[in-house]
């Protein structure tokens, strides 16, 4: 059907005033007085409404005053300019059909419903204003990232989910199987028999896609992931989902100081982007979800990001440790009261902390020649902390042979991974964002459950 | 590291040439005589090699000399035209700096390698020229998708991998589970208890995001789903993998007419795109791969595309019948050799085959008047037959319900479902596009495991 979008219409309007235009769209109100009636309209494509007015000249005046919430029309009528009113425009309908009615019990009435009850119902709530605007700038967001690297050159690499390795060692994996659960196969031993699996082995949901993503950065050079990723975690958290989104870009030759240039770029990127795509969306995030969202944003985009050492970071923290619940001491991994107090406080921007003790930091990251800290940066930023979390990775093989020989890692299991820095290693680097986070970050939203379409939780899995 | 790339120094020469440039990347060859010697050096931004010239000036000649394939060096040197060579110009080497190299037992040797070799090493086959090419223009393709769909304002939507419900009643499935298999725990009846697993319920990954995107589309109008998906089947062959990427568009207010439009409109832009961006590949893809590659793609490009219901490509096939292996008649599912000689050989450019019997399409699709087809449509394509596969979508919630009774599907799995049918129901369309088989498409690869970087099929998940 050719029909003009409320986009065109609010950010073209000169073309469409006083012609004739024809919109189809969801009805968010309607209200009625004896000859005419107003219908408040939404069609997915714009933040904003459009006010039709519709008069009992028309044969179905009757139908339309009954319409309910959430009912589908299509309305042909022309677009004029309404200096005196609150929006810019409306249309004088001539001519109203009703593509499909909204029974009486519609979940969504016009009155303000929770977060809670509205995640009852995800198949509905993305008719709200607020899920409007979430989804929309999730999508922004989303082609920012792909947008951001494609420009640079960065090939998108497709990791798997379904893995047979268990990446960094961490147990809360989800297994993948086929096996008839009822009847399971056993090997002689009296052991479940994966061999019967689909796989012919043990496979899991991947957890991260760092380790293929490698591979890639050493044929291509500049690589980058966006994809799915899962953690079995039994945390009920704001913050935890079982299954998000990961975006894991990967450079070859390149060190810790380039990965801090691309993260930075990366972030200012796609701010910038959303704040000229989606001003509407953004005030109304600023308006009613988070105050001062805006505020943090252009500072986050506008600023120089601080760097600072793990190492000198315990010394500024440890001299108002009274200020935190978990003390710091050299060793301790940051907690995000710490991280918040960094950036908000201290550097009153976003702030790398690099360099952290190996301890706390994964196998694959370059160790430093102090022996004690290895190649790590943390990107925190105010509000929340920690956003990004990526390394240079270790590019030699004797020393990454050795650190997961004292971390008890099976060789074999690696084999590939060690064959990267046995023909034609270089010194790499990369990170990790979670998309589901950043866009928490960049909308307000304070609920991981309220940026995923369909969230997947602990003990959660509708639709 | 700043270094020149080596698309850079192609695609903008002339600010190159006589000038310093460093350049980082790996070795594909080495040959040398005894004061000189010549690297041929890529580095992932580019298809095209780059040679070295280097002197025994350098301090470290014999090294280089030594170098094996495979090895990760910097030079720097100055790029000098070269009009009486193969190549258009080279760099003069001053400085060459060995980053890592190359163990004498590289696995990938100057000579060709075959695909089933290449499979058993995927983490290092992506320093091959075929490779190079298909993942670069894999990456392309992706992006070209996505921007596709958001210059037209479709929003993206994560549609999720782990679902409850079985969708379209196909059980194979993969089951996700973080119950303890040795010893899974059961109800008083002896069955497996799934109220103790991880989402409380008996979970397995999606085969499609349709019907989640089809809740949106009812939010925002137009959305598109770009993730993994999978199949658990036991099918080895050269088109099948367990897990691989769909495009799902759907459109509210669209019907059968609209969808073909996205449909051709989306293949002629990505063709587009990939011959525009990528032109190096194509011309390898068309030599090395497929000869008729880019005959056949510029055809799809400049057509426009035919349209034939499925009872009239029954009539026109059934005159040629004894041509196939499996004979057709009004009712059966076509098969690649029917769909190829629609396209190949009467429309002799790509065509929609529309309006199929509902005996042999999906639960969803809109009902037709006769009552004994539905509104789907196949696109066929030169060279392979179906590429795309959709439908206009059932919006009447009675037709639904009755047909869903029909097929003895339980109304409770699609509650939500329903709903889009009983609140602001709208006509509306959409399309599944297998974006590992369109790769093979548009780059003649000729199995799916050679398009995908990790590919996993029955028995098959490495690394």
């Amino acid at each position: 059907m050719q029909l003009t979008t409320v986009k065109e219409i609010y950010r073209d309007k000169e073309q469409h005033l006083d012609k004739q235009v024809t919109v189809g769209g969801w009805v968010r109100s309607v209200r009625d007085s004896k000859t005419f009636g107003f219908v408040v309209l939404h069609d997915g494509s714009f933040f904003e409404t459009l006010q039709v007015v519709y008069h009992d000249s028309m044969d179905n005046f009757q139908d339309i005053c009954k319409l309910n919430v959430g009912a589908a029309i299509i309305v042909k009528g022309t677009l004029v300019a309404t200096p005196q009113a609150k929006q810019p425009f409306e249309i004088q309908a001539e001519e109203i059909t009703v593509e499909g009615d909204s029974a009486a019990d519609y979940p969504l009435q016009k009155k303000r419903h929770s977060m809670e009850y509205l995640r009852t119902i995800s198949h509905l709530r993305p008719r709200t204003n607020t899920f409007q605007a979430v989804f929309r700038v999730r999508s922004m967001i989303a082609f920012a990232v792909h947008q951001f690297f494609q420009e640079r050159g960065f090939v998108y690499v497709h990791t798997p989910l379904i893995t047979g390795s268990d990446c960094e060692g961490a147990g809360e994996m989800f297994r993948v199987t086929t096996l008839d659960m009822e009847n399971l196969p056993r090997t002689p031993e009296g052991k479940v028999d994966y061999s019967k699996d689909f796989f012919k082995k043990e496979t899991s949901l991947t957890v991260s896609g760092q380790l293929n993503g490698e591979t890639y950065a050493q044929a291509f050079r500049n690589i980058y992931t966006f994809g799915p990723t899962f953690r079995a975690e039994n945390s009920n958290t704001t913050r935890h989902a079982a299954e998000f989104w990961m975006i894991e870009p990967e450079m070859a030759f390149a060190d810790l100081e380039d990965n801090m240039e691309l993260a930075e770029a990366m972030l200012k990127y796609i701010i910038q982007y959303v704040l000229e795509n989606a001003p509407e969306e953004m005030q109304f995030f600023n308006s009613f979800i988070d105050k001062g969202l805006l505020e943090r944003l252009e500072l986050v985009k506008n600023s120089e990001f601080g760097h600072v050492t793990y190492t000198e970071a315990i010394e500024i923290l440890e001299k108002v440790n009274d200020k935190f619940e978990y003390k710091v001491f050299w060793g301790c991994d940051l907690q995000t009261e710490h991280e918040r107090y960094l950036t908000e406080q201290v550097y009153k921007r976003p702030v790398f902390v690099t360099d952290y003790p190996k301890e706390i930091k994964a196998f694959y990251m370059k160790q430093n020649d102090d022996n004690k800290t290895v190649a790590a940066m943390d990107c925190l930023v105010p509000g929340i902390g920690e956003i990004i979390g990526g390394s240079q990775r270790e590019d030699s093989y004797d020393k990454l042979k050795s650190r997961m020989a004292e971390l008890g890692l099976d060789e074999a299991d690696y084999d590939f991974y060690l064959d990267l820095r046995k023909y034609g290693s270089t010194r790499h680097s990369g990170f990790g964002l979670g998309f589901d986070r950043c866009v928490m970050y960049l909308t307000g939203m304070q609920n991981i459950r309220d940026v995923l379409p369909f969230p997947r939780t602990v003990n959660n899995c509708d639709l």
